[in-house]
Formats: structure tokens, C-alpha cells, sequence
């Protein structure tokens, strides 16, 4: 029996999720907006957010969350953070029983401090929530390149499932138990993303951005493996993978964010441009009182938060950040 | 008191060294090569390995091994590890009695698989021996930019001396006694630096990099470890963070070397139009020998080994690789 996927968001990395899947199984995109699910079935391309991309024939939109979901084996949640909620109580009404939800979303949600998984949890109870997460540029994926990804889910038989969906040769992806871990490596990582982005505007150079991404990766296992990750899931694809991918990569919209902040620009001029959203700037606030309820020190998401939400200037924060960075190597002179 | 350094070894690493231990205190640099030591104490340059750099005037060069040693109150070997023993030989009939010295090569030796602080005590029993490494790209350094570093020496008191020769508010110098560790990830991320420059001559994408990056850490965590180091080091500037920095600089030697394999070169091109040594072309070797002894699998390593020294080409070894390159996340579909 044929496994149907709706994936909800056709936003750049929801679109490319849905092209892997529907090579795979019949998928249905669901995006909000009924001129881009209109390009997508007739042009089939999403130029918004995936510009000259041809989409595959087989990849079928609709703008009724209705339809995308009535029929569904498995949903996939390919819109942010902030977003996540109100689709889930749409989701609610026309889901099927059993059928697990899968997230794409790297951040945690405003106010509740809950991982998406948590919320999925929460809005509808007693059905599998897991998340596919890794060092997965979308641009790269759909121009063809190899990437690798990680599907966490605490389910096993659901994982190796899900695992099917989205697998394919150019596309390898692996199975991983820690939801937790896995969840908070995707969500951290963007707010280490804007640090080594204001670090390259600043110009500050190879060396220090080694070093930022280095510290980077040890507060994000520091207050992870605080909320119950494991810290082997941060030394892997969905922890340092994504982080690396996330802060070297041109492509990568928090690394973005961090040089124009790094160029001296404001964060509202910055998001006011972008037309997608860069989920470290909200996220970097939740860190910050989840560090605090877990009494962990994380000084570089402190600094982002100092630019992003305290009118603090990039050269302020590589100022503080350099003064106090490694903590790895002890002894400092 | 002062205390005098001798740095021997007038490539780009030893002559930013010695720049950054001249600002603190007298330094001797040891060229081979009369005219590298006349350039430097008259045209305060060394073109050949910093070309358009001045370089301080305070900073005295020699060709003389017997004058840099003789009043030298700390050693530091700037050579590549298949002139460490040869130099050594030379320290030894001149050095006084307790200076420690320190390396900067980041390889083992060949033959006999040794790390050079190893090498050291073969050659120069009971003085106190150690090395400096991390994310260190000279250039950057020497161009202004700030950056962070890891002395590592078993004994407390020396360490302490040798990070206040180097340190400086622009290069700020930790300390660890984790020499091991420290010596491991220096030399072997160099193997993984060739197989990430692999892939950029390939044009595998950041995905696929980041990825290499990740299971690299990994295997040189897990070779490190077996061989006694402590796993903290290799999440650290000394291992993830000097790893990062070679995998992603354009100006890293060793990822060149690699890149220009990408591009389906040979590794005798490569090498002969190289005035610089990649240590990580012999390093792959030893390294392979080592896993075999410890029991460990390397399969990138490995990998690199097949072509630097078995005749393989990039593309073959980027096509092993994929195969089978995560093993943190379990369960390949």
C-alpha cells in the first residue's frame, strides 16, 4: 500500500521536502496562497522561492488544507515557527487516526519555549510528532547534489517508514531516536548561524569564525544535553553537520542575517526585506530563558540576543564574544 | 628575567610565530637559508612565505643553528616533521639544560609513527616538550586578525611561561595539557582538510562538506581517543575548531591539495609546484597504520589514503564515501 504525504508550507525547503517525496509516493504540497498552488500544477515551478527550479509533474499543489489532508498517511509541517499552531488546528479537523506529523521547522515557539514536536503534541494529542532535520541547503538539494538527513522520530517502525518516503540515492537519510536532541540541534544552530554571519561582516576572518562556530557547537551540546538531548546527536548531522552547512553556506538566511547585522545594519531593515523568515531571531530570545531555567551559560547566544533584541551593535558582541570565548581550553592569560 | 626564543624554521607558520613571541620578548628566527636570514634582517620581509608582509624590525633572523640555540631560553620548532629529527639532532649539541621546546607541525613521522612531541623526547630525553596549534591560518594573523590558540604541555609551570611569549590581545593563547589530543587533532585533520578540498574540486556542495566535516571530527575523535587523548580536546579550538578552519580557508594548504585532486590532478603535480609541505599527504599514510593497530575504521581517512597514494581518483573515493558516511545517526534505509 502507497503511503500519501501532504506537505504543508511551499516555502523553499517545504517545496524541495515535497519534490524528494513525491518521487517516491503520491505527495500533495498545500501551500496558503492559491496562485502558488496554481504555478505549481500548471508551470510547476514555485518561482517565489525556488527560482528557475523546474518542479517535478508528479508534485501536485492545492490551497485546501482540506484536501491535503483528508487522504494523508503521513503530514509533513514545512511552515515556521510562528505559524506551526494555527495550521495545526487545521490540521486537526480533517486528519485521519494514526497518521504520524513530521516537522521541517528549526526554531522553538515564542512564549511557550516548546520544541515543534511539543506543540504537535499539544494541539493533537496521541500521534506520532518527529521532525527531519541536517545539513540540507534546499537550493543545493534541488540542483542535484548529495546531501545526508536525519529523520528523528522515537517510534522505530514509524522511522523506517518515514525514512522511505523522503530516501534516495542523491538523498541518504538516516534514522535517530533523540527527538530531543535532534530538535534542539536544528533550532540552536540558527542562532549560532547569526553570530558567524556577523562575524563575516565584520571581516573578522577564518580564525575567529573556526572559533565562534567551534564554541558555537559546545553551548548548544551545553544546553541540550541540559534539556534531555543526547550529546552524541550534537557531534552528528542534525547537531554539528547542520551547524557547519548553516554558518559557511551563502545560502543559509541566519548566516544572512548575521552579516548585514555584521555590515551595521538594523534588524528590522534586515527581516523588513526578507521575504522568508529566519527563525534565529525569535529563537535567540527563547534560548535565552530556557539557558536561565537550566542555569547554563551560552555568552554567544547571549551576544546575539544583546544585537537582535537589545539594540547592541555586532562589533559590540564580537568585542564581548572574544573577550570570553573559549572555555574548552582552560587557563586563560 | 626574559626569556629568549628561538624559533627555527622560516616558513609562513614559524615567522608569524616569531613575530607574535618578538612583540613579547628577544626572538631568534633560524633560516636555513643564508639569504632568507639576510632578507629578513634587512628588508624585514620574508617574501617567499609571506609575500608583501612586513614583518617587525625588532625580529632577528640567523642561519646559524648554534647562535639561535645557545642562549635560547625556549625552543620553537617551526620545521615539517620530516626535518624534525635532522633538526633535532643539531638542537641537541647546543641547547642548555631545561629549555622545553615546542612544535608547530601538525603530522606525525613517518616510520615510526611517532608525535613530534615524542619525536622530541627520542632525540632530547627529559626536556620539557610540547606544541601550539589551533585554527591559526598565518596570513590572517599576520595580517591583524584576531585569533585563538592552544598551548599544550604536560607540565603546568612551563605552560604558563610559554603562553605569556605568545599571547596578545589579537592571539589569545589557552592552555591544555592534553598533549595528545592536542597533537592528534592537529595532525589529523589535515587528512580530513584533503578529503573536504576533494570535494570542493569536485563541486559536491556545502551539504555534502559539512557532512565530510562532521564524520570527519568523528573518526579523528575516535582514533584520537583510542590512542589516550581526551575527547573534550577534539570538540575543541585544538580539534573541531583548527579542523573547521582548514576544511573551509581557501588559503589552507592541505585543502588545496585535496581541491586540486577534485580536479582530477595527481598527487606528484600537485606536491612538486608546491613550495610548502601538506602535511597531510604522509600523515594518511601513518594515520592508516595507527586505526589498523587500534582497531579503529577510518573510512574517510581511508579514502584519502586511496588516492594520495594508491592511485584512486577523487570521484571513486567521494562515491565510497557516500556510500557509507554517517554512522552517529544508525539505521541506513
Amino acid at each position: 500500500v502507497e503511503l500519501r504525504v501532504a506537505v504543508l508550507g511551499a516555502g523553499s525547503w517545504g517545496t524541495t521536502v515535497a519534490t524528494l517525496a513525491c518521487r517516491n509516493t503520491p505527495t500533495r504540497l498545500w501551500s496558503r496562497r492559491p496562485e502558488v498552488a496554481q504555478e505549481i500544477n500548471e508551470q510547476h515551478t514555485n518561482d517565489r522561492y525556488l527560482p528557475r527550479t523546474p518542479l517535478p509533474r508528479a508534485l501536485l499543489a492545492t490551497d485546501s488544507i482540506e484536501e491535503a489532508i483528508r487522504d494523508a498517511d503521513l503530514v509533513v509541517l514545512g511552515v515556521p515557527c510562528r505559524g506551526i499552531r494555527t495550521t495545526l488546528e487545521e490540521v486537526r479537523k480533517f486528519l485521519r487516526p494514526w497518521v504520524p506529523i513530521i516537522s521541517l521547522a528549526k526554531g522553538l515557539e515564542v512564549g511557550t519555549h516548546l520544541r515543534v514536536t511539543e506543540v504537535i503534541h499539544d494541539v493533537i494529542p496521541d500521534h506520532p510528532a518527529g521532525a527531519l532535520t541536517g545539513p540540507n541547503l534546499a537550493r543545493e538539494i534541488m540542483a542535484g547534489f548529495a546531501a545526508a538527513s536525519v529523520v528523528a522520530i522515537d517510534d522505530e517502525r514509524v522511522a523506517r517508514q518515514v525514512q522511505r518516503v523522503f530516501h534516495s540515492g542523491l538523498f541518504r537519510v538516516y534514522t535517530n531516536h533523540d527527538v530531543i536532541g535532534c530538535e534542539l540541534g536544528g533550532a540552536l544552530k540558527n542562532v549560532i548561524a547569526i553570530a558567524s554571519g556577523m562575524g563575516d561582516g565584520l571581516g573578522v576572518g577564518d580564525n575567529t569564525r573556526a572559533a565562534v562556530i567551534t564554541r558555537g557547537l559546545a553551548e548548544i551540546t551545553h544546553l541540550g544535553v541540559a534539556m534531555g538531548g543526547d550529546a552524541r546527536t550534537f557531534a552528528g548531522l542534525a547537531g554539528m553537520g547542520d551547524l557547519i552547512a548553516t554558518c559557511v553556506s551563502p545560502q543559509s538566511r541566519n548566516r544572512f542575517v548575521g552579516e548585514q547585522l555584521g555590515r551595521g545594519r538594523t534588524i528590522d531593515e534586515i527581516t523588513n526585506e526578507m521575504h522568508m523568515v529566519a527563525e534565529g531571531v525569535s529563537t535567540s530570545r527563547v534560548v535565552l530563558d530556557l539557558a536561565a531555567r537550566h542555569g547554563v551559560e551560552l555568552p554567544i547566544a547571549r551576544e546575539v540576543f544583546g544585537v537582535v533584541h537589545e539594540g547592541a551593535t555586532a562589533q559590540q558582541a564580537y568585542r564581548g564574544l572574544t573577550r570570553r570565548m573559549p572555555g574548552a581550553e582552560t587557563d586563560v592569560g
